[in-house]
This record gives C-alpha cells, sequence and structure tokens, in this order.
C-alpha cells in the first residue's frame, strides 16, 4: 500500500518535473520542489504554494504509513525497501514532523496493555513452581512427575507470554532497523532527535521510547562488538575530517593540527562498529611523553619533544565521542586497556600510561555546595535562637577548615565582601572574567582550598555509588586509579570555568586495572595515590 | 572465594603431581588424576579411589561457585578469568553434572516470583496512560499537562520494572558470556547439552531455560552479524576438516572428494560469525551445472561435466548446518540470495539458481497418513452400519484416486496384501528392504501416485501456517518457489527411505525472491510451477 503511495507521488513528481525523472524514488522525500519551466507560464504562485505545504503534509503521512507497514509486517517478511523508504522518509522530515511521528510512534506501538492485564490475570491465577534446590526439585519430578510437569509447564508458558506482552511493539521496529544496513546508525540519529526533543519537554512516553532504544543500543555495541583501529594520517580524508569534527577537549584548528595530532610522537586510536563503518564511535588521542604531564601546554607541542623511542609514558590526553545519539552508553569500555595493550606492543619501553584530564563537574559542583551552605548559614542567622528551618543544621557542614576561611576573610575587600569565608569565595568564584586566576594577591590563598576541595570532589562526591564527575566515573570504571591533581593545569577560558584550572592524572596499571574496576563496580571503591589522599 | 577454592585445589594437585605443576590452574579440571610414582608406594586403591570420587564432587562444587559468582557479580563486574573458569570448568563436567548444574541454573537462577508479584500489585494499581491518536495525545498533554505526566512517569517506570524483573537471572549470565571471548561457541555447545537432555526428559525449567537461550542467540546470530565467504582449498585445514566432518546431506569420504567439491565447476560459500572464528555455522555447496540437475548422480562427478564459462545454472546441491546448539535458529536467511549475489558477480553468463533437494519429512508423513486412513477405514468397517467412533468419519479422507486405488489393488499378491489400495501401498512402502524400489513390475505403479501425493505434501501440507518439510520451508523462506518433482533422484538407501528416492528443485529468481520471501512469511503462500501444481 505504501509501496503504491509512494509510486504515485512519484509519478506526480516525475511528471510536474521531468528533468528530475531519472532520480531515485527517494528525491521525492526532498521538499524543494524544482522550478519547472513549463509550470512558469501559469503564474499561479498560490497553487504552487498549496502544493508545496500539501506535499509536505503527504510526505509525513507516507513516512508514517511506511514506519507502520514497517512494524506491521511479520516477523522476517519485512522488506530492506520499506526500511530504506522509511530511512530516507524520516531524514526528509523537519524537526517537528519528527517529533509528531516518534510521538505517534512512542504512543501508538507501545506495550498491548489490554493484553498484559489479561495474561497478568492467568499468570496470578496459576500455581507458582515450587522453588527449591536442585535435589528437591530432582525429587519432587521423579516422584510426581506428569502432572507438576504439565502445570508447571503451563506456568513457565504464560510467564513467557507475559514477559512478551510487556515488550512494546517499537521493539521489534527497533530491531529490524539495526539488522537493516545502516540501520544502527540511522537509530543513533533517531535517538539524538529524541533526546534533543526530551530537553525542551518531557513526554513520559517519548522517555519511555528513549529508556527503551538507550537500553537497545547499548545491547547491540557492546564491546564484544567493537573493533580497535589506529587512526593515521593515511586513512581516507572523510573519516580524518570526522575527527576534526568531532574532537571535543582540544579542538583541532586545522588539517596541519591534525597531521600533527596523528604524527611522530603521537598516536590516535578509535573504536568502530562493522554497521557504522567510516567513523569511530568514540576515539583516544595519545602523547608519548618523558614523564606524565601535569599541564597541557606540555603535550599540545608543535613539534616532539622527545624521539619515540625514549618516550616511558603515553599520555590519554583526549578521548571524544561522536555521536551523540549514544550518549549515556559505555562505549569506552575496556578501550583503554585495549589500547595499552597496543602500545605495550609497539613500544615495550613505555611503562607508564596516564591521562591529562579535565574535571567537567568540579566548579558546577562547588558553586552548587557553596550556595546552599551559605543559604543554610544565612537562614541560621535570620533565624536567631530558635531555628526557623530544623533542615538547615541537618544539611550544614564544614565546607571550609578554619585557616582557610581566616585566609579567606583577609583578602575580603570591595570587589568581593562577604560576611564569611563561604561568601568570600563564592564571589570570588563568580566574578565575571574569572579575575581571580590572573590574581598574583587571590590565587595562592585559593590554591590550596581549591585543590582540597576537588580531591575531595574526586575521590568522595559520588552518584549512585559512582563518581559524581562524568569524567572520573570514565576513568574509574576503566580500571585507573586517581593519581595526581595539578594546579593551573588549564589556563584556557573552559578550563578555569570549568575545573578553576585544574587538571588530574588518572594512571593505568596494566596489573591493576582489572581489579580496580571491579572493586570500583563492586563497592563504588576509588583507588587513589596517597598523594592525593593526603589532600583530603 | 571461589578464586581461594581453585587455588587450594590446584596446590592439592601441584603438590600431589609435580610432574604437572607446569600446567595451567585450569589442567584441574581434567579429572584423570595422573599417576604418581610416590602414591603407588602405598598401594591403598580404596583411597585412592575415594579420593577420585571426591575430586570429582570438589570440582562439580567449584564450578557451581563460579557460575554463581558470574552470575551475581554486578553488571559489568564480573571478570574474564571467572568466565574463563567457569567455561572450562563446565568443559570438565560429565552429562550427569552437567544435567546438575544446568537444573540449577534454571531453579535457582529463574524469575525472582515474589518481586514480579509485588510489582504487579503496584502495577495494577496504577491507571494506564490514555491511549489516543497522536493529535490527541499532544492535546491533552499542552491541557493538563502535569498531573498526567506524573502519573504516566510512574506509569512507565513500573511497567519497565516490572518487564526486568520477569527475566531470569540466569539472562545476565548468558549475556555475559556472549560479550565473551569464546562465549558465544560456549553458549551454542551448553544449548546442545539441553537439547539433548530435553529430548530424554522433559523438564519445564529446563525447557524454559532452552527457549530464552533459543531466544538470545537467534538474536546474537542474526544475518547481519554473520559474514559470507568463498571456502576454498587455500582454507587452513582445521576449517576444511570441519566441513569434511559437518557435511550432512552427500557424506565426503576423503580428502581427494573434498579437493574436488572445492575445485574447478564447484564453490563452497559458508557463513561465519566473528566470536565463532574457523569455522562456518552454515556452509552450502554449488556446482555449475548445463542445465538443472534431477538426479543426484549428475551432481556427484568426479570430473567437470562442462567448463566453468559454458555454465548456465548454479546449482545447490548441499547445505549443512554444523552447530547442534543452534538447532531452530534460522541461520540461512539471506545466505542464498547472497551466494547468488557473489556468484552472479564472478560470472556473469550464469542465469538460473536451483537447488536438488531432498525431502526429508516425506516418507514420515506419508506413512503416518496412510496409517491413520488405514484404522479409520478399519473402525468403520468394524462399526458396520453404526460408528463406533465418531471422529473416523471426521478424519478419513480420500487419500488415492479411485485409478490408483485400482492400479495398487491389482498388485496386490501374498508378498503384500491388504483388503484396500492404502493397504497395499502401505505394506509395499514399510517392506524391508524397500524391495519395491528396484522392482520393473511395483514401480511404474507407484511412480504416479508417489509423485502427486509428494506435490501435495511440499505445496499443501503445513505446520503453523508454514511449509510442513523443514528443507523446504527454509527454502521458501529465503524466496524460492518449487519448480520441479524428480523420479528416482536419490536411490541412495537413505533416499529412499526418506522420500522414496524423489528429490526437488526450488528456483531462485533474483527479481522474485524478495516478494516470494515476503509473502510465503506473511501468509505462507507458498510459489511453485504450473508443472508441480498441474500434478496435485
Amino acid at each position: 500500500m505504501s509501496k503504491k503511495k509512494l509510486a504515485i507521488l512519484l509519478r506526480a513528481r516525475m511528471t510536474s518535473s521531468s528533468n528530475h525523472s531519472a532520480k531515485s524514488p527517494l528525491s521525492l522525500f526532498h521538499k524543494e520542489i524544482p522550478s519547472n519551466p513549463q509550470e512558469n507560464h501559469s503564474g499561479d504562485h498560490i497553487v504552487r504554494h498549496s502544493s508545496d505545504l500539501d506535499n509536505t503534509g503527504r510526505v509525513y503521512d507516507v513516512v508514517r504509513e511506511t514506519m507502520h507497514s514497517a512494524i506491521s509486517a511479520s516477523k522476517t517478511g519485512v522488506s530492506d525497501i520499506t526500511l530504506n523508504h522509511f530511512q530516507e522518509g524520516y531524514s526528509s522530515l523537519s524537526l517537528e514532523d519528527r517529533r509528531k511521528l516518534l510521538l505517534a510512534l512512542a504512543k501508538e506501538y507501545d506495550v498491548n496493555r489490554e493484553q498484559v492485564r489479561e495474561l497478568i490475570k492467568q499468570y496470578l491465577g496459576l500455581e507458582t513452581p515450587v522453588a527449591s534446590d536442585d535435589d528437591d526439585a530432582e525429587l519432587l519430578l521423579h516422584s510426581s512427575p506428569k502432572k507438576e510437569t504439565a502445570l508447571s509447564s503451563v506456568f513457565y508458558r504464560v510467564e513467557w507470554n507475559l514477559r512478551h506482552a510487556l515488550k512494546p511493539t517499537y521493539e521489534s521496529f527497533f530491531e529490524r532497523l539495526n539488522t537493516h544496513p545502516g540501520g544502527l546508525r540511522f537509530l543513533s540519529i533517531l535517538r539524538a532527535d529524541l533526546l534533543s526533543i526530551l530537553t525542551k519537554e518531557n513526554m513520559p512516553s517519548l522517555r519511555a521510547l528513549d529508556s527503551y532504544l538507550k537500553e537497545k543500543l547499548g545491547m547491540w555495541l557492546s564491546p564484544a562488538t567493537l573493533e580497535l583501529h589506529q587512526i593515521t594520517w593515511d586513512d581516507p580524508a572523510s573519516l580524518l575530517e570526522k575527527i576534526v569534527a568531532y574532537e571535543a577537549v582540544h579542538p583541532i584548528s586545522n588539517l596541519l593540527d591534525l597531521k600533527r595530532r596523528l604524527g611522530i610522537g603521537r598516536r590516535c586510536f578509535g573504536y568502530f562498529h562493522p554497521s557504522i563503518p567510516g567513523e569511530p564511535l568514540i576515539f583516544i588521542e595519545v602523547a608519548l611523553m618523558e614523564t606524565v604531564a601535569q599541564t597541557i601546554q606540555e603535550v599540545l607541542w608543535d613539534n616532539p619533544p622527545i624521539p619515540e623511542n625514549q618516550a616511558a609514558c603515553a599520555l590519554f590526553y583526549s578521548i571524544s565521542s561522536t555521536q551523540p545519539g549514544l550518549a549515556g552508553i559505555n562505549l569506552g569500555k575496556f578501550l583503554i586497556k585495549r589500547v595499552i595493550t597496543l602500545v605495550k606492543k609497539e613500544m615495550p619501553h613505555v611503562s607508564t600510561f596516564a591521562t591529562l584530564s579535565p574535571i567537567p563537574g568540579y566548579m558546577q559542583w562547588l558553586l552548587s555546595k557553596l550556595s546552599s551552605q551559605s543559604r543554610f548559614a544565612e537562614e541560621e542567622r535570620g533565624g536567631g535562637g530558635t531555628q526557623s528551618n530544623p533542615s538547615s543544621s541537618t544539611f550544614s557542614e564544614k565546607v571550609l577548615l578554619p585557616e582557610e576561611e581566616q585566609a579567606l576573610m583577609s583578602l575580603s575587600d570591595d570587589s568581593s565582601s562577604g560576611s564569611n569565608g563561604i561568601e568570600v569565595l563564592l564571589s570570588f568564584l563568580t566574578q565575571k572574567n574569572c579575575d581571580w586566576a590572573t590574581s598574583p594577591r587571590i590565587l595562592p590563598v585559593l590554591e590550596p582550598i581549591l585543590m582540597r576541595l576537588c580531591a575531595r570532589y574526586l575521590l568522595q562526591e559520588k552518584k549512585r555509588g559512582k563518581a559524581l564527575d562524568s569524567v572520573a566515573n570514565f576513568h574509574l570504571q576503566n580500571g585507573a586509579m586517581v593519581e595526581r591533581i595539578n594546579w593551573m593545569a588549564d589556563r584556557s577560558e573552559k578550563g578555569i570555568h570549568q575545573s578553576g584550572g585544574i587538571m588530574v592524572n588518572y594512571v593505568y596499571r596494566l596489573e591493576n586495572i582489572e581489579d580496580y574496576a571491579q572493586s570500583y563496580f563492586g563497592s563504588g571503591q576509588i583507588h587513589a595515590s596517597p598523594g592525593i589522599h593526603s589532600r583530603l
């Protein structure tokens, strides 16, 4: 049916624009109707315009219908052509039409809840098979086998049916797309759209669709399916161009810069998925150094500081993921371990594997911590003897040490006043232009405070048992330890803004990677050097 | 814990058998305790024996415990070492111990049903989000957004939780093994064990485990993950050896025979999975012919009958799957379409793609059909005027045409008597040594009957809407049509026994493959040539 409609639309287009008749049926999705010399004579712009609108609506309808036939075809009966039509049709839609389509997908191809309720009724009416250890179970099976067997067969069948009924109808659609050429890539674009819609409005049905898709993508992109490749200057320009576009940590300014990142003294590795050829899902840049770098300036050299054969340290200075639609899916798992193995093979003389990493969440956390503490303190003062808000004393904590409090108060002047250390610190950190970072008077006072609180942030602040900082969480789950934090390691505006200019070295020790990753996953334990611990 | 036990067991073995101390810890799973000169002096055979038993029991316990820690480790915290230990430990167990272990897996790591019941209670207490078309839904969301949103957020979350609670605990174990090197292969061995246990006894919990594993394997082995390779004489002997071992249709007698199958005038293609390297999951053998062969003798030549550049037909004469643990999983999907594309590319002059296929279920179906009809007829006779069994007339049908009935009765003699055509036919077909197949008197009478019934079997006998014959179902779902059936095409004992010596040509027409596959999947429609239809 959808094919027929497509054909009709196509024919309509071909007659109205004969110079495009050689194009594929898919060109119908390009909404710009090419000017046609024959039609120009009619001069009726209003008609042209309404037919444009009409076509846009028709294109939406066709895409919607293609989606319907792709979902409702029997399990393996959906044709490649239908899926291609859908993918290309979807790509031609405006974001508003995509939103409409995704909402239709989420709502109309959701779980069949009538069926679920029916099956729940059956399920609750059945006896649960006796849970017992295997010996008892064997006895049971051998003593009154027939009836018991029949009963639990029914139970397992109903449970199976219920489990399947709870899957949304759109699941099979995702699965079909996944096994379709280009489908995985397409699903990642579709999820990027979903995420962008969800940041603007919270729609539970769309959120459910997103959770489901995220779970599926996470399964399909398991580390077992990813291939590690070294990216070099010999790779196709189409791939290198993507490295330039996606480099998120230290932007690549031009091709020469890129050539340097892939040249002597450096390496670049990417994780590729066979279904998304020609671009890495995540890539990592490595610099070969004598020692572990403390500032980003040491790493972003134009000419290699040492010959490669004198390198003792491989420094991971940038890790970028490329697909916004894969947000929240841990693609980096095992990446570093595998990169280390490769580097070690090529250069056995490299013995230290470390990162120089940003701490993207530090300032945000610190500012919010300081604000809430300052608020609590104010409430306590306001309430006088009787506490106006009992929660304030519960949540208030000593953020600053007495000597830090004192040092901050001594800095207080007209530009940054406050009735206590927290307020002074807050006023410095929220100054426009981050003047504190260039002031010889303020900087030495803030250094020990910001460094201590940074160690606390990295080692102690958690969310659901994992490090609050996303980059810390990435490396810790890969089996790293927190080795050292470096003052004024990134003086760029972004660096000062994100983390007060502090950067951190995570270190990977081959002999500990597996154990550290496991204890981090198991109990959230964060391994750190004595140097870091002593700052707490 | 399991590691410690392993280490203890290992140390025990190393002291008792110092000459094996250099082996990996895993050698502890080899149950044969090597004879030890020092112990021989004790001469106490009973002690040796009980320690053997003890060790076997201990090995089971260790494997069981390794399984437990692999399942109960946090999501990504299970170590490769644990999974390796489990795989090697499992492989060292006797089938009886494997049965015990699988039963424990099925019963103790099943669905948490208390949790399910709790969630069902919550689920039934919530209002279902309003199902409506997308425009209404948008209206709804925009009119009373807050409350509606909060309500359905809760609903979706509970539904998500219920869906996840209904997954057996062993699911994550399967997923961990799948992403572990060698794990997919291991899971296919595990399922082969399951299937072999289930043919002997029906245990609902094990059957549920098997269904679950089968579903997972089917997902992991989707066509998108399979790679097609041509297998040639240049491939490693370790791979070619497997082709010899697995060829199921026309056994390969020796290496020379194999060389012929891969030589001039022939091709061999296999579907490989990256996680199971070095052996195809399924492979297909092709002979290049002038026309579509009618008998197997035409195909199994020693020297190519024509030069390759004169070939007009690529005949698929053998398709074998190699993993018993993947039974029931459709690996062949798209295989033939992809092989055709490859052959066509190499040899554009080949225009016909056909098979010469066995009909493995024909005789079994026919004999059972004849027996039941003969029984019904007997019952009707026995019951005289009043029908003793009302079902017999309901289920009785005219299997034979009047002229066939007559021809068969005229053959009836001492060796094959019967009161009607069906009984005569049955007595011929169940003769020892299949004498009918070599009798010049009987053969011409049976030919039209067996050919007509064979056409009926292939085109009309179905199970759940699909062709009853497994090979027919395979080709039809791949998009073939039934072209021709061939009398006495396989005179081997197996051929006569399976299908009365009849073989069938399925034909693939590139322009129809997709449509035919789709209509077969959608409505079970079987496409066949006019020649076959005229036999019905």
